[in-house]
């Protein structure tokens, strides 16, 4: 078999074998199959796409390239949570512990962010001694013991994916709906979840930019997932602004802790009920209607932010310095900004409140890059709001304060004003298993 | 500009701009852009394509990446003429004197062959003596003195085309029109000769597989050609079989007196007229009927052939040792191969019959191997005739013996028979300019 004759099929777009695609991830892995070969065959892959067999024949090479999590002695009622990318979306925080508190568990290994915004690890990370490099033994202790855990990548899950991925970024490779579909469906079969929820947002900011492509992706992802005997179910939302009002990793668990306490923002509360109601109905196996009235009632009693504190006390960290929230937001310099038009917000730039966040100390630009873990921005308006000329919109918070100028900048151009008040969108736009 | 922005629009199949496609070159070549960036936007091209504008401008892009031989001071009846291959294809042999011998001036330089069969430079070497370095003084007193000089390529003309070149031979995108217009044209172009005829073959062993493909890529050479102002001229032909009887250097140098003396196989002479008389009607701008006449005329008054032996002793050849052509048959150890079968050669598999040379000899696998100048395969039958159980299909000839029964075996795989006789193909399809 040779690489050369199998990037000669993908470019005629002719099917590809189990056996080719697995030549291709293995001699690629080995070093057989060089870059330049592999951005060949990828940009054809790009161009003249691949079948549900093909997809899930590269799911499968990439899920073994490497470790592959066993998480059957925790049960069946293990299950994940992936979304396709957002900024400000915390619903990890959120919904783990909703669904943990009813029932299911929830082992998690979570990756840091690069760019805008960190990672749940880096949010969780901003709570004052929360460790989290667990061992694997831990890893299971923990959950077996109160049913949630979230730590850091330790294990070398599904490298091809990475490999493949860091090539696909700089090659103009990127948005393939199976290539999407593979590469995250391989991280999380190789999780060892057997319930996973997908939440596929659509709209300017995301990969996929229609309701349809995300349908599509969502579609891919479910037949994935059947191929290796997981229960898939993908919430396809509508995604043009930011998820709720904070972004910044301190900031995101004040207000990830305002939700479970039965506040929080509209859009916010509602992503957070659908997921979670989708986790606890696939992992419970229980009607919809059912999970999501266990939902509602798991927050109002307080059940799910006791879980929170128990999630976050087991791993270390200083629940007391959270309880207290307001220690959440207390970042040295803080900057309100002032509404430069009036007229209704017609649209947030989520691409460009996550850049002004990223200035202001919340995100990397390199992986050696030390987080800010208190800086970051609270929106107080969202978009359909009416607002007069010096109304205030939003707070910046940072440690330096010389970051402050570039970062408001950055935040005006994110707001656009119209004369009459925007469509109003319907967030959740459905849910398909 | 960013090369992510240049694949990522060429992966949506828009056409690229002239400072784009020169930034690809320019930034490949300095090793800013990568092999794998390359390789990937090459893959969009092949599927995508390129109209008129980006060929033209890729095409002096690669130009312009390396020294360009201004053949102007030789005044405006420079020729030069390209086949894209075959093998067996000793036509600048044979080509190059008779234009000169009419009053055109061939100043060329020729690559050395890999894989198959020598190229043009390795045929010349295997007359005793014959120089194919000069230096570039040398190569233009010459042109000026006799009107007719080959050699080894020495100036760096387009180095872009060969780091291209590499790249898509590993990467399943060399079979591009657009780009395999503009490697080519782009090496004439350099080549600096006014006018260029082009020998563009189609059929099984060629890149193009029908005429209708070897005509498109002969109208995108001929409208590059148009937009350097040069005259371009394309016989497209078919190239099914060996072009004559002989494979292997000295043996087509044997071949290519045969014709300059008037006889010679028939689609080889047939071949060799017509594009000497394109070769001739560009060059000295004449009306192609009269210059079929001068070219018939130059080859039965043995004026062409007298010119061929100026060359080749203008160059330090030992014309005694080719005059006496027996010598050029002259190899250590022969063999007759007999027709398995009774019936009508229906085809002969000319890639087979190279690979049956090269393992006599005749061929380098590697740049650093050595030529066995007297090995090599002289057919004493082709398509169409008859033939029965035992007769004589072919001469092997080598310098070593062990070779024989392995290229043998590679022999009669090439030769297919058939109970009717097959249908003739006209070997010149057609002439554009």
């Amino acid at each position: 078999m040779r690489i050369y004759d199998i990037i000669d099929k993908k470019r005629h777009a002719f099917s590809l074998t189990d056996e080719e695609i697995n030549f291709v991830i293995t001699s690629y892995m080995k070093g057989e199959s060089k870059d330049y070969q592999i951005s060949a065959l990828l940009m054809a892959i790009c161009i003249n796409s691949m079948d549900e067999s093909e997809t899930n024949a590269l799911t499968r090479a990439m899920v073994n390239s490497g470790e592959v999590l066993d998480l059957s002695p925790l049960g069946n009622t293990t299950v994940d949570k992936h979304s396709t990318g957002g900024i400000g979306d915390k619903t990890t925080l959120i919904v783990a512990p909703i669904a943990s508190s009813l029932g299911c568990t929830v082992a998690k290994m979570s990756g840091r962010g690069l760019g805008f915004t960190g990672g749940t690890v880096d949010k969780l990370e901003s709570i004052n001694s929360f460790k989290t490099e667990l061992s694997i033994d831990e890893f299971f202790e923990q959950a077996k013991d109160i049913g949630i855990v979230v730590i850091g990548q330790s294990a070398d899950l599904t490298p091809a994916d990475k490999k493949l991925y860091a090539l696909r970024d700089v090659t103009a490779t990127i948005d393939s709906i199976p290539l999407i579909a593979s590469s995250i469906m391989s991280k999380k079969i190789a999780s060892g979840s057997k319930s996973i929820i997908l939440d596929v947002k659509f709209g300017s900011g995301a990969f996929m930019k229609t309701s349809e492509d995300a349908e599509k992706l969502a579609e891919a992802m479910i037949k994935i997932g059947k191929d290796f005997g997981r229960n898939v179910t993908a919430v396809i939302t509508d995604m043009n602004a930011p998820l709720g009002t904070c972004v910044g990793n301190a900031l995101e668990v004040w207000e990830a802790i305002e939700v479970l306490s039965g506040r929080g923002e509209e859009n916010l509360v509602k992503l957070c009920k659908t997921v979670s109601a989708c986790m606890v109905s696939s992992a419970l196996n229980l009607d919809y209607n059912t999970a999501q009235k266990m939902v509602s009632d798991a927050i109002y009693s307080g059940k799910a932010l006791d879980k929170f504190y128990e999630w976050i006390e087991k791993q270390g960290g200083d629940v007391s310095k959270i309880k207290d929230s307001s220690l959440l937001l207390n970042a040295k310099f803080k900057r309100e900004i002032y509404a430069k038009e009036s007229g209704y917000i017609y649209r947030i730039d989520a691409q460009k409140i996550g850049t002004a966040s990223m200035i202001l100390g919340a995100g990397r630009t390199k992986k050696e890059d030390n987080i800010d873990h208190l800086a970051g921005i609270i929106l107080s308006k969202s978009v359909g709001n009416y607002v007069q000329r010096g109304d205030a919109l939003a707070t910046m918070y940072t440690s330096n304060e010389d970051l402050l100028d570039d970062a408001s900048l950055v935040f005006e151009e994110a707001i656009s004003y119209s004369e009459d008040a925007p469509k109003k969108s319907e967030l959740i736009y459905k849910i398909i298993k």
